[in-house]
């Protein structure tokens, strides 16, 4: 044993993840070490607060509360990054680059917004950079869509990527509550980010949605361009329609390239998905992406998306990436190969407009109770070609008020849009009608 | 371009998944090339028989049928054996191996069967062994469960790994055909092996098995150690029932790990698994796999399983991963971290027998449709300590016979089994029953 390599690993960070991975390298250190051929040595970690009571055994001396002691401690082969945030996460990644570490992160916010810079940076000093654990928690899917579906082009990628809003939206379904009952209990139960508008208003999906795209298609989508709605106005009601209809709401973030134009599209909206598809039923917690590519067709991938251990299970297996680097780091080092994706990077990047976006979509509608509503508005919606799928009428609970629930066969954002503009200003519609996407997506 | 390493690969066998392989590297030439940073050059085949129209476009020149020629051509690199069998290609692989060719494999046979000699021979010549089209077509299980999930150890891995299985259980649920109906079908399909057996008595799903509980457990578990069971034995009525009983019949995989004894066992048999599973949802071709580690939970994985672009997708992550060990193979190779699982591989082989098994089970009986058969038969089973879960007695369609289902409790092999031979010695119990095991896993 003692004439092995020693690694040494420091955290930035030692929260709940980190203590995660702190914990499972310590009980699994015979066999990493056996596989690996090297020592790892939990070396020293920056927190907040070296006095606070921690649920691993980590000397004092480890600890310390300035983590560009960590940055810079020449010992430090391998720096985890498990701080969040994007001002001082990202002066710590970059200076650990530059002072040749491979930096292991788990920060989805900080690679969508800076990925481009780190990259870069890691191009320029030969670094390396792993990210496993900021997209699906324990679900390695940047691990198979960049190294195990490398022949594909992928025309499609689509994923529950928030563990939080599939726990409110499938609690809701479950137990009849509202949205307003399960966001309290989600916070009780400490599901929620700090920030909650990351889970509910789709942002944390939105970052991740970017990472995928970046590998998928090499290019870094700006959060700007992206689509990105979240869940707080899913009533229970929808819920409770779309499974009558045969479908499941879920939060999707959804990356797709148009194989005529290669444009490609970053979206992110609440979606009512077939039940019988794989991703209608990954509930509660649990993510799940759907990967089509034009060599392997389409592959589905769930586990669990957040959480202490799924979440240091992957970062884990960036920490074994990072040392097969380091070992072969004195010979035929390939940077290239390792950090960047597989299609045709150099091509400008092309976005395709919302507007593109064809499908069928689902329309709730609050109506005055009176005979001829759905004429009018049956009137209007052929009147910008879009075609009724289904109607249902639900009983009316409140007097002369009443509930129209529509879906539409294929349409396109334009006449959808434009003809909800024109269904406000009917004087029978009292508000303006609620839409959702319905997933058709052939994979 | 022109001052970049060329690596060229020979083939060994060029039916649909070869010419799979190469018409997948000729289309996407230049973006692996991007990625790679080397030129990929499909050098030459080993073929049957060289005047044989292809849909590929590959000149005579590049065709020989002579595979040894290929084995010994010092320029090629890497070396692809899609030729099937296990003598010949046991030979290949070796001689390949020995002559410092990287081997990329589809043969789940010659793994199940030679993998230890296989991997020994790659240890010793510092070489390498890539795998991943043997087990599940398109999904990258290897490389989840070798790279991706490396931080865990694995109590539980099961799952639909033979898409010809899974297609003719489906069929025979979705259009209310028999057995017999489905394998004629298969068959004119060209779903089948050549050797039937393969298919329906489980043995390619045990091949598949044997290498999951390798990359798992890092033990060659022989196939005369496993439990295998096909599906010839499976009635529609079976089907039926399980549907209503609320299960779906899919013929598994399974590897357990015994977590207190560290015993394992590799099993494949026909089982009803509750139909809110992901995989009681993995129909038709598809395969899915569902692996349960100490750090991240479950995770499951679905797609293709067969065919050959599926198939192809993955011999082509093999060749790219091979190019990746070719460039650093001056330097720092660490053959180590890429061949060997990461868990303890030099503990004594520890088997679980079949009897040690325990879980609820499925009973179909032919009795004489008489008052007091079903108190005979509770009476019996309650004599061998298996408690009853549910009863159905359909409505008697021949006359004096009736078929009885029955479910149990979580009972053991050895209970049901001697219950079993107890029941057949009944004069109410006219033939052998029926059993299949159910999944109450706990995953």
């Amino acid at each position: 044993m003692e004439d092995k390599l020693t690694i040494r690993i420091g955290f930035v960070g030692l929260g709940i993840v980190g203590q995660g991975v702190w914990k499972h390298i310590q009980r699994n250190r015979v066999a990493l070490s056996r596989r690996l051929g090297v020592r790892l040595d939990l070396y020293r970690a920056a927190v907040l607060d070296r006095s606070k009571k921690r649920d691993i055994r980590v000397p004092k001396s480890s600890l310390t509360e300035d983590p560009m002691e960590v940055v810079h401690d020449p010992k430090i082969d391998i720096l985890c990054e498990l701080m969040g945030g994007t001002t001082l996460a990202r002066k710590v990644t970059l200076a650990a680059l530059r002072s040749g570490k491979v930096v292991v992160s788990a920060n989805k916010a900080l690679i969508c917004s800076h990925g481009d810079q780190i990259f870069q940076v890691a191009r320029e000093t030969g670094g390396h950079f792993f990210f496993e654990a900021s997209v699906a928690g324990g679900i390695p899917i940047i691990k198979v869509i960049r190294e195990g579906l490398v022949a594909n082009r992928f025309h499609l990628i689509y994923g529950i990527l928030n563990g939080t809003c599939n726990y409110i939206l499938t609690r809701m379904e479950r137990e009849h509550l509202t949205f307003k009952e399960t966001v309290e209990e989600a916070r009780r139960l400490g599901y929620m980010e700090a920030d909650e508008s990351l889970d509910l208003d789709g942002w944390d999906t939105a970052h991740k949605a970017v990472i995928l795209a970046f590998l998928a298609h090499g290019q870094w989508v700006r959060l700007a361009d992206t689509h990105v709605e979240g869940i707080r106005r899913i009533t229970l009601e929808d819920i409770q329609w779309a499974r009558n209809l045969g479908y499941k709401i879920k939060l999707l973030g959804i990356i797709t390239r148009d194989s005529r134009t290669h444009r490609i599209s970053v979206r992110v909206h609440p979606t009512l998905i077939p039940g019988r598809k794989i991703l209608a039923n990954v509930d509660a917690v649990f993510n799940g992406i759907s990967v089509s590519g034009d060599v392997v067709g389409t592959t589905v991938h769930t586990g669990r998306g957040a959480g202490r251990d799924a979440t240091a299970s992957a970062v884990i297996s960036d920490i074994v990436d990072a040392v097969a680097a380091i070992k072969r780091a004195g010979g035929g080092s390939h940077p290239e190969a390792i950090s960047q994706p597989c299609v045709d990077a150099r091509r400008e990047l092309d976005l395709a407009h919302l507007s593109e976006i064809k499908g069928p979509y689902y329309l709730r509608l609050n109506v005055l109770d009176k005979p001829g509503v759905l004429a009018e508005v049956a009137t209007e919606m052929a009147n910008h070609g879009v075609s009724i799928a289904s109607v249902i009428q639900p009983k009316v609970k409140r007097p002369k008020l009443a509930t129209l629930i529509l879906t539409t066969h294929t349409s396109d954002e334009q006449s959808i849009n434009g003809t909800i503009d024109d269904l406000k200003s009917l004087k029978s519609v009292r508000r303006r009608p609620f839409l959702l996407r319905i997933a058709d997506f052939d994979d």
